[in-house]
């Protein structure tokens, strides 16, 4: 069962939208690594600390479809989940919902745990592995 | 044969790194529309007068893979081309290069041509379509 | 008396830092914006129904003391108040405190209300007016 | 006489754009602080070469006035020079031109030489000084 509390709001705000009048698509991403950090506060690894430990999760891959633009003012709920749990890395899922519940966005990132050398992946630790794996979707 | 004039480039500066010492991930997408507004005003096409003329080009996906973080200082080369062009479609696919050539980012922005009613895709405008078409990779 | 629920709070992330390894100077005012919107929507001016009720109030000058660095994972409160109510412009004061209440920078703006023609000042609107100035310092 | 090189050109992009249809407020200190890490090189002081060798700059006051909105498209040059050159402290000055070289925007930066211990100002280094004295407008 998820772990409670891993949901994230915010307002688009008037520097998200561009010169077409919609959220530039770019700013998604930004709004996603928000929840991301919201997320792994709430597992009890908040980033600034697992930076300060050493612990390094890169991204590898991100990606996003725009189902409907996004406009200033709106309120959006980011839903965020464990979608894939490897050996040293995972798949997040994040789906970005309108007051009205319609999925306007969805993204995905890929994080792998570099080892403390700086080169090459190494096996996430248990219990940020055991966290992650709560909050399978 | 590829339009010239279509590659851009750009330094890594303060604030595109983050607090674990890289480029912030999202930050990519940012230089690759940097990249994308630079190739629509190579192709004769640029922005700001594509949107005046009440033409938009919305993205519905967009993805990118992180081969090699970057870091402060490093100029880098981003080599843009077409991929894929359908009828009221297209998919730009985005190198990302270092001073000694090496790959470190790649991306993929899907675009389709909205009519002018706002709802649903529409043909995208032949002149644009032949540029486009001499922008294939 | 200054009407209630006018502050704000954020806390920095990964990406507000820069290089340096602070957070970047530039993404206080983006904060300070951010506070902003709130403020206005708290006042019952939400700034999208202002720009869509052909209201504009661009800014004419922005400033901020940085008094001590800001780092990763801090969470920050925003103070907001009206500091000076002129006949077609107002100033905004910001204050950015931490969580023991020391005052990490401050930061002001000025905004001017545009006339309907787009050239030059206009009284603001009586309601804003009176908002505004329950909000004051 | 000034150093050669120092001013720095930038096209308003897409994501420069906000809700109003114009350039955020926000964005202006980001394109000078560009401005200002090609100001630093041309003088051969590049800022990622200054953080590594552990001399930090950070900057104590900004700030910025706004005559004329920017739009999408428009090229926009930044002169920039040291106005005041102190022992421990510099204040640079930024214009932002368009291509008719009326001023829409004019900025002030004002950056502290901080000691290796971290706390507190220290005299600006020899080198650095006498580049600067040289950028002095």
């Amino acid at each position: 069962m998820p772990t409670q509390g891993l949901d994230y709001r915010f307002r688009i705000c008037l520097h998200d939208i561009d010169a077409a009048g919609v959220m530039f698509y770019g700013h998604l991403f930004r709004h996603a690594h928000d929840a991301y950090e919201g997320f792994m506060s709430a597992l009890g690894f908040p980033l600034d600390g697992l930076i300060r430990s050493g612990c390094r999760l890169p991204l590898v891959h991100a990606e996003a479809d725009y189902m409907m633009p996004m406009h200033h003012g709106e309120e959006i709920l980011v839903e965020i989940g464990v979608e894939v749990l490897g050996g040293a890395r995972f798949t997040l899922a994040y789906g970005f919902r309108d007051g009205a519940g319609a999925l306007r966005a969805r993204a995905q990132t890929v994080h792998v745990h570099v080892a403390e050398s700086g080169v090459g992946a190494a096996p996430l630790p248990d219990a940020l592995r055991a966290a992650l794996d709560a909050a399978k979707i």
